[in-house]
């Protein structure tokens, strides 16, 4: 597939990064953005980020070679809704949402036979929001998840595949199911634990907290409205991610209450080897030289 | 109080940068450490973190005007008994420790009456340990809590804060028990919680880790035997603040059960609010212009 016309719905920091990625890695194509925000659309043209406006989604998508949702996943379903009868034969949709399974299960039962979706995760961004934060290496040697079904077209998946590859990305493969659950464990729960930590803290606690505490909690600066849709997307697994932690803690309950004062500190060390083990591996996929 | 002789009983990270800070900001004295590992103390005194080598607490403490205990929380009982004999009348004890009943107990319940103990928590350090990480700014800008007693003796208290506030340190007071039970909320749970976070992860799930949990479980990278010591010696403020993190994963998990996805989003927009606002405060203390 040659791209001519990528379509970009939701221009954000996501959206917006993407935008000016795919101008720096690409040619000979142009870039049309939609979104709900004139001003926004007009920020993303200003620095270069789309090409062309589009006020309605049926003009965003038309024409286009692909076509990516960059809002948050609560308004996926009625923007597939409104492509459904304008996207072109051959073309191909993807998306950047947090959570898989209602997206590809949305996607692969309302657009037409004569479109390819490929559901993507593009694991990067910020607590920052906005077109006015998006930067062409934004997505640089982050990974990006598919989440491709036996519906997938293998053709389809390749070129979104070689999309992602092309703005710096690494990529791997998920069922959606699988993506949901292990996405809960390792991103969802995180947040909305972290949410909980500063929620449970006191007023007078708060002014002792230091850089441990201002980190462990740092994600929980999300938006709130955004991070909603996903936890509530994602809500079984996220509540079975509660679950396993509530045991773990547990776990801990007992350690402290018990004598097992050894067991502690290697419950502990053992916590602290596999973080660095994974700190040590994230740095090297970032520099492998 | 002129410090003539500074003892500092374990020259890690902290005990190191006491020396190095402490260099730079007096003069006309002499810095004595103590520790159970013979190399470390001659890397401390080849730093310039420490003057001269004790290999006996009881060589260390001898004459000097002030004796810090920077070791790990777990010694402060042996140590003290140690030193009772040997300590100067007038001398001042105090100490670096993350917790803070057990030692100001044992220390005015042990020590003699001519000696003055008053508790210290500088909070300053880092998950990197031991003197080759010491630095004299260590401490700039960074929160010290007194924590005295009826018993604590008022001069002996501002010659300690006296003597944190010349390291660069900001100084507030809280009792004893309020200040393991505040740093139980802030502090120790969430270095816990950390430990847990990363112990439920599957090696799959931590193969999609993103820099999101990577911060979040950053300080679950300390060491599991000075870790152990602190959650033990606060066990019981630590278990009751598990206690308050699970009312409120449970009203997180309501949250999730129910249809309340406005109620879920202002749950976390305020979460994120009061995050802000402490990165904000925290940004102001540590650059006040």
């Amino acid at each position: 597939m040659v791209i001519r016309r990528l379509s970009v719905l939701g221009v954000g920091l996501l959206g917006g990064s993407i935008g000016l990625a795919a101008k720096s890695a690409l040619s000979d194509f142009e870039i049309v953005g939609y979104g709900h925000r004139k001003a926004t659309l007009e920020r993303a043209k200003e620095v270069g980020a789309i090409d062309r406006i589009a006020t309605k989604v049926t003009e965003a998508v038309e024409g286009a070679d692909l076509i990516i949702l960059c809002t948050p996943v609560g308004i996926f379903e009625p923007l597939i809704g409104e492509m459904v009868n304008v996207l072109k034969p051959g073309a191909i949709v993807t998306d950047v949402g947090s959570t898989k399974r209602s997206v590809v299960s949305l996607a692969e039962q309302t657009l037409p036979d004569h479109v390819h979706f490929v559901g993507s995760h593009p694991m990067a961004g910020s607590e920052k929001r906005g077109v006015e934060f998006a930067r062409a290496d934004l997505f640089q040697n982050a990974m990006c998840i598919l989440t491709p079904t036996p519906r997938t077209d293998p053709k389809a998946e390749k070129e979104v595949t070689a999309f992602w590859q092309s703005l710096g990305m690494r990529t791997t493969r998920l069922s959606p199911e699988e993506h949901d659950r292990l996405l809960a464990d390792v991103s969802h729960l995180p947040h909305a634990l972290a949410a909980a930590l500063v929620t449970m803290q006191s007023e007078k606690a708060l002014t002792l907290a230091g850089k441990g505490f201002l980190d462990a909690t740092r994600i929980a600066g999300g938006d709130g409205a955004l991070w909603r849709d996903i936890l509530m997307d994602n809500r079984d697994n996220v509540l079975a991610s509660i679950g396993e932690l509530k045991k773990h803690l547990g776990a801990l309950e007992k350690l402290l209450s018990g004598e097992g004062r050894d067991e502690l500190a290697k419950w502990l060390d053992r916590a602290a080897a596999r973080r660095a083990k994974l700190l040590e591996q994230k740095l090297r996929e970032i520099n492998p030289d």
